[in-house]
């Protein structure tokens, strides 16, 4: 069935308002590669009450807004967030027109592949870095260097795309709650231009739906054509308090739902379950060392800590991966895994 | 039948699927208080053009955006822009508790009613302005505020509610256009947070198509609630190259049709015009001194001057108010006025 919502991701681009009221969805079990448990049960129950009209709990259709983090919630970010990955697959192309490069920390930890240097480095010399790769393209070109690299790049682990390694029963809940007439948003840490070139045929967001950290831009006239060309120059950082803050700039509505996994996510379900009426927050917890990854607190990605405890404490949906999902990828499915 | 699209925008927030697919239009003449000028033609021919099935210049639904500037093209914007005098109301309000307001300019201008004296300041002083009467209150609060003075204020020549200044034929296109799969959105030189409490009902247009000027926030607890917090400093200002600029920070897609007035909305028109594939350019031209205002390349206020010689020069359509426009305003239509 999962591979079913991603086919038809991929093919229905000219039916927006179809993917957007959902009609794919599978309305028997909507969420068939999610375990019997009582996660499961609690988003549909959250989903059932808030679509019900005549309900105290009912939500009109407009105020049906759900944001979805990214990196460890929709798709994997181990060993490393994975557009940290193609920063550095970047850097290495396009070394040979930077010789300073080589003696220029932290460009030199990367060329000789030393990412423990890379990583140890001030936080903001890695926003640097994510910035240097993307400068100076206009956002076409942009578009295709990122859509050229995610239709073709591996995951060191796996060996199989990063497009390919996101999760299923996320896809699935994507599905799910569009089908129930919301509208779904992703609110990540990584990068708009990053994000936005892939996200409507992997996830059915489209780009205006895809809110991120944004670089400054330009408008010119380049050899007659009129373009924008990004500025290395944070515009919006959305992680932290970012993300309530990019929320309220890009949406100006407060979702009614969020999905998140780590630290980064604990504002924006701060600013989520603040709002009157029934709400809905859930993070996704990496317990699954076999067919992903088991990590929290001791993380430098996608770190679980004080959100864990905040989590526990309110009362919020923690998905154990281990138990609760029945396949995490979707290509287990096509293989028959479990 | 302008009026059933109004009523319908305000009473239709339960089902903005239903009212995205635009099922309200009058498919016999969904233009009706426009009159039957070649402009009104190119209009239908565009859309017709762009979503038939099989035609060579059919555009998708997902990729069918427009655009249109607020003041000045959806409704008017003299004598002065309408958030200047929302503006210049607040201050007045808040005076009491800012005492040295008295005695420091613009402030002072502003206070005794010298609207000349204001308007000759360096514009840097009238962002201040506008920052100044939202800083510091949360998004909730200002919306109620914004609401407060929309559901009130009245226009100083017509004695009309703001709202009620709104162009019949614009609202008309607007709902044409979402009846065709358009998704409509504002992007204006004016502020988000001064438009989206009212733009819902009055346009059809929610909160998350509202593009504009806007500023910086912060996110913090107060008194155990979450909010979002005005900080008075510039995080986009949507005007000029801002445009497109926002267009791509925002929506990420490049409009294949925009609607405008006045020379800041030039760049929008060379941004959406520069895509491949059929477009469409539209500017509002104010040549009725009689029913509304008559100005373009002399006024403070939607300056129409180099656009107006691009638009002549590139063919775009140029709508004169006076000849192709059967009403301006709805309450025309309501006491049968021309």
């Amino acid at each position: 069935m999962g591979f079913i919502f991603i086919l038809n991701s991929g093919c229905s681009k000219n039916n927006s308002l179809l993917k957007e009221s959902g009609t794919a969805s599978n309305t028997s079990n909507p969420l068939p590669s999610w375990n019997e448990t009582d996660h499961k049960k609690a988003i549909i129950k959250f989903v059932e009450k808030v679509t019900k009209e005549g309900s105290s709990d009912f939500v009109p259709v407009a105020e049906r807004i759900a944001t979805f983090d990214n990196d460890g919630t929709l798709w994997s970010e181990q060993p490393m967030y994975f557009q940290f990955i193609f920063t550095f697959d970047r850097i290495k192309a396009m070394a040979p027109e930077h010789p300073d490069w080589k003696n220029k920390q932290p460009f030199k930890a990367v060329l000789e592949g030393d990412i423990k240097t890379v990583m140890e480095c001030d936080p903001a010399l890695i926003d640097d870095l994510v910035m240097t790769v993307s400068a100076d393209y206009t956002s076409d070109e942009y578009a295709k260097i990122v859509k050229d690299w995610i239709d073709t790049a591996k995951h060191p682990k796996t060996g199989k795309l990063y497009s390919e390694m996101v999760f299923q029963p996320m896809l699935e809940l994507l599905a799910y709650l569009r089908s129930k007439g919301f509208k779904t948003y992703i609110v990540s840490g990584g990068s708009v231009d990053f994000m936005r070139p892939w996200a409507e045929k992997v996830y059915g967001i489209p780009p205006e739906q895809v809110i991120g950290t944004s670089f400054k831009m330009k408008f010119e006239i380049r050899n007659g054509k009129p373009v924008i060309v990004q500025i290395p120059e944070i515009f919006l950082k959305d992680d932290n308090a970012g993300k309530p803050i990019g929320i309220y700039q890009y949406i100006g509505r407060k979702p009614i739902a969020s999905f998140g996994n780590s630290d980064g996510d604990l504002q924006m379900m701060q600013w989520t379950t603040g709002g009157s009426g029934l709400r809905f927050a859930l993070f996704v917890h990496h317990t699954d060392a076999e067919r992903e990854y088991a990590y929290d607190r001791n993380s430098p990605y996608g770190r679980f800590d004080k959100a864990l405890d905040e989590a526990n404490a309110k009362g919020w949906t923690v998905v154990d991966m281990k138990n609760d999902w029945k396949f995490v990828y979707p290509y287990e499915m096509k293989i028959g895994l479990k």
